[in-house]
């Protein structure tokens, strides 16, 4: 038998990260593999109540068909509570579209962007589901680089001069994989390329709530004002499942009219509309007020593990990595000296302790000298067993070179 | 500013059904036009203590990301399910994979399957959104004719020698819009077509629960092993929305190891995952057993609006159309002497009653003098009322012209 199925599969891999997943249920492994946030810290309580309230008083309405662009319920919650966390921002329901996931605003965004062959710019590394699901549409993508204040803006432009792109997809806050904050400064100019050369900017934005210390500076959508003209080329995804729930599968979309309309007319045929049941909970819980004290609680656990890490990480491997320390999301970033990431991993796993090599996160140029850690799901002690598991893994790897 | 945007989006437009449904919420319209089940015929009793259960048993499971091929209690669940309602099958939990509603299932095949300017084979009529979603992949569709026992054959073959389609889309059981059921023979032939001329064909089967008196032929899924050869090309795309709830987004795959495993890969790129939470509801609901309870009220009511609708037809507008009594489903599909569906339903808001016509529902070869009725969500006093407006409807148009 022959099986007759469509060329753009030739243009993605199921990724070694599908691989390695299937090595990390198994009993004693200390993960830092994932990319998820830690379901005990769930506020599975206040998610339960608002359930409770979404049977009661809308059932119908939640186990029905809903509006294609989002149950109108949650595009009021989204926009009252993005409006509520920065003062430059006044937007309206119209502005928004729920999305399933922000992977699904990638998949649209896909849909709405991209032509086979159009250019595309992306940070190295960066997250690898929109590297392949871009790929998958037929973007061609080229990376520029980064450092610790993120995308280097000069190189930007660069690559927007050579390339020109049609899109650029960026992570400015806590960047999933390199935890990195895009500095002020670099926002604004970003904002002014966008403008200046007409590209569009996707700012996917789902851990900025994530930060330990202080808040990162305001998001390309909140600072978009202060650049006159640059809206109209910015695209903004967010997400409820790094600081609510992934399991709800609720994300969000704010883009220019003609992207939302176009969006919606794909999401029509991608999946009708998220899951209103879903979406009637998410509403009730944001309308609950509970988001700030969750994400208060979220944030002192996640700052705890991350310094832990960091500090293990400095005492056991500090000759062999150095990485930016990041000020929120669920990443730490590195870069090595002597081992290649993907050999370290594997050998990782026979130590019992999982990460994922940098390797797969670059579009192109990929730098095997890097590795990803999350703190996220690990407790403190479990979280210096695996730096030091790490460590010994590393000896083994050298001492059998 | 230029707005630049794909040019797969050129191929599909917003469907006249989307100006349409607009003015549905009016009040004292009285609406045909819906293709949904009947709130109020929900079992917000069953589906509510499936969600308490989740709650209290699996709340971290069901709200943390989940496998990209389903939530395991599911696929379990719905195979379990299905192996019961015919004794032909035997499916294991590898042969299904959960989707956001089958709209998502026909997504993933636009993806897996398409290439641009590729053949499809489709009823004419058929499914609309089915139409926009292989179209944005670049699909060619041809519709193939229907008469009283479904797509005709014959003319199948002929199309599948002429077109050399890469696939064929098919709802054989009260089809939407056109409410047939194909005759098993029928059934038959087209998986012997199928093997024969290797080519693949999706069964979209989101209706085949709500018969009405008796229950319809074998799925050709439950069919395929009277015609050796035929499962390898067979593509069943299932859904929860029709007989239990549109808002849980909960439909399946059931196809080859080879199309699965691509739409896996493709899905995680999509949405990563259906809600865990809609899905742990759903396997808990399906694990109580209320399912088969839930039908048989719902089968009774539909089948009496259905007749309800017939009679009244036939009394007021019998001289106008003609269709066939459909044996389960939503729809009354109906052929038009004299009037444009058009027209009629424009003509038919101004007389407080709505319908959708019949055009937008043909990939080719539109029959403009055809009209889509769906008697499931108006009580049965109303469907008369709601007839008897349409005769008005027509009365009007005709003094007009």
């Amino acid at each position: 038998m022959s099986i007759l199925l469509a060329n753009r599969l030739e243009r993605i891999e199921t990724s070694a990260i599908r691989e390695l997943f299937k090595v990390l249920g198994q009993p004693g492994i200390i993960s830092f593999a994932g990319g998820f946030p830690d379901s005990a810290l769930f506020d599975v309580e206040g998610i339960e109540k608002a359930s409770q309230a979404v049977f009661k008083d809308q059932a119908s309405l939640a186990l029905q068909y809903g509006a294609t662009e989002g149950y109108p319920l949650l595009r009021e919650a989204l926009v009252t509570w993005m409006n509520q966390k920065s003062t430059a921002l006044s937007l309206e329901m119209q502005d928004i579209i729920v999305t399933t996931g922000s992977q699904q605003a990638l998949d649209l965004l896909g849909k709405v962007l991209i032509n086979e062959g159009d250019q595309g710019l992306v940070e190295g590394p960066t997250f690898l589901a929109a590297i392949q699901c871009f790929k998958l549409y037929g973007a061609q993508l080229s990376s520029v680089p980064v450092d610790e204040k993120g995308v280097q803006v000069d190189e930007l432009e660069k690559s927007i001069i050579e390339k020109k792109p049609r899109f650029i997809y960026l992570i400015p806050t806590f960047g999933n994989p390199s935890g990195l904050t895009l500095s002020l400064e670099r926002r604004l100019r970003i904002l002014e390329l966008a403008r200046q050369y007409q590209v569009w900017v996707i700012e996917d934005d789902p851990y900025g709530d994530l930060y330990f210390d202080q808040a990162p500076p305001d998001s390309l959508l909140a600072l978009s004002d202060q650049v006159p003209g640059s809206r109209q080329w910015l695209i903004h995804c967010g997400s409820l499942s790094k600081i609510l729930s992934p399991g709800l599968r609720v994300g969000w979309m704010i883009a220019p009219e003609a992207i939302l309309s176009k969006a919606v007319m794909c999401k029509q045929f991608s999946d009708a509309h998220t899951s209103t049941l879903a979406q009637a909970i998410a509403a009730t819980y944001l309308q609950s007020g509970r988001m700030s004290m969750g994400l208060e609680k979220v944030r002192a656990v996640y700052a705890k593990r991350a310094h832990t890490m960091a500090s293990a990480l400095k005492e056991h491997l500090g000759d062999e990595l150095s990485f930016s320390m990041p000020q929120g999301g669920l990443f730490i970033w590195a870069y090595l000296q002597k081992l290649n990431g993907n050999e370290w991993a594997k050998k990782a796993i026979e130590h019992q302790v999982a990460f994922v090599p940098g390797q797969p996160f670059f579009a192109e140029k990929a730098d095997v000298k890097t590795m990803r850690l999350s703190f996220a799901t690990v407790g403190e002690e479990q979280i210096v067993e695996g730096v030091k598991r790490l460590a010994l893994a590393k000896k083994a790897l050298l001492s059998n070179t």
